[in-house]
């Protein structure tokens, strides 16, 4: 029976893409590219901080990206203006139906597990519409790791009291899907880019966008032999009615 | 005093891009993107099955990254086209300069430390022309980890008996930059694309190439705040001749 929903934040509830208002103001015409190189050397560094044993909070680590980002550019903001670009990962807008699809997952406590440090997370959760469904928001950060290292995921049973077992995992991110599902979570893939719209984008042979690039490795699942228990296309298909009967069933996608 | 060159090999010794006439003769028009995004999601797969305590030899990495890349294009190859593909990573191309530089590496131990399994480095640094030069090929296989773990960097002590400030490790990597010299060895960093270059190549607003992209990603030195104590263009810079006197200096480069 699952007792839980905990939901990863970044590429999950919160679009990462929504900084690029923010970067593409900084540096006009750099903003695409800048945007999905970012995101993608912030996870690389977590994975790299965690695996050196030199844990650095994803403060830091976001930080650190955007210095190799805008580096290899040749940009050279000032350091205020860095400052306010790294501060768009704290201000991140919610998908437009996170609020409504938190809000329909009655009868389950709700929670989030992210990398974020407790301060990003204070930022981008404590002011955003999807607060008053929010239980508890749990920071990676106490275990000095990031997902997907197994002990990451020990703390929902830490702060909630759930197990492993009564907890339905929510992510996009293919990386924290696979990790999660070896953990021993039931895990929903939240699945936004459908394979055959990305082959479709692919399979020209010309050049091609950063953000397809981007779409080819981070948004389809993992071949990482841990494959999630239901996918479903958007967060509002995991509000569906409760089945009849004492427990509520995970969710009604077909099981793959 | 430096008294071991260990290098790395994929990518540093063995040009990976060489494994694009395999991937477009499999799929041709297709070989481009399968060649980046299958090395971006060989070395995203070493790091992950490092943090999720599950570990599988690099072969098996560099198949499942594979099965990634063709699943994401929609591509079904047979079983042995499959096979064939994947052996591509065992018949990499050394860099030009790679024999030449090694035998000028004359008055140090010289010896390679890679991710790789120990039945792949054999296939291919075995048969290449380097293999009269390298006296020790390390996987890091026993370990049951990857770079940048630092117990895969403990092996070279075990096996060559050196401590890690006598050793130069030498990589293009930017994650294994970082990595080595956080353990301790003193770190050349080869640097085949120049910053102004690639910068140049990112500069406009239009589409990339997928080279150019995973050229943005995986060829430029990390801001993770270990910088490489020397770098170089090519390996064969690192042949300096010995400096007069008892001790062989590092290399000829500039420290940085």
């Amino acid at each position: 029976m699952i007792r839980a929903y905990v939901l990863d934040a970044y590429g999950t509830l919160f679009d990462v893409q929504s900084v690029s208002a923010v970067t593409d103001a900084a540096f006009p015409g750099h903003g695409e590219i800048i945007t999905q190189v970012w995101r993608m050397k912030q996870l690389e560094y977590s994975w790299l901080c965690s695996l050196m044993g030199d844990y650095q909070d994803f403060w830091s680590v976001t930080r650190r990206a955007l210095t190799y980002t805008l580096g290899i550019l040749g940009l050279q903001p000032s350091e205020r203006l860095f400052d306010d670009i790294a501060e768009a990962y704290n201000r991140l807008t919610p998908y437009s139906d996170a609020a409504e699809a938190l809000a329909g997952l009655t009868g389950v406590r709700r929670a989030i597990l992210s990398n974020g440090s407790p301060a990003m997370l204070q930022a981008l959760v404590g002011n955003s519409p999807l607060a008053p469904f929010i239980e508890d928001t749990i920071s990676v950060d106490p275990k000095r790791c990031f997902k997907p290292d197994p002990r990451a995921y020990e703390l929902v049973e830490e702060r909630l009291g759930v197990k492993p077992g009564e907890v339905m995992f929510v992510s996009s991110n293919g990386f924290d899907i696979a990790g999660a599902k070896r953990f021993g979570f039931n895990v929903a893939r939240i699945s936004r880019v459908p394979q055959a719209d990305l082959a479709a984008e692919l399979a020209g042979t010309g050049p091609l966008s950063a953000s397809a690039f981007y779409r080819a490795l981070r948004t389809q699942e993992e071949a990482l032999g841990y494959p999630p228990d239901i996918v479903v296309t958007s967060l509002s298909e995991l509000a569906a009615p409760p089945t009849q009967g004492g427990g509520r069933e995970p969710i009604s996608a077909a099981p793959r």
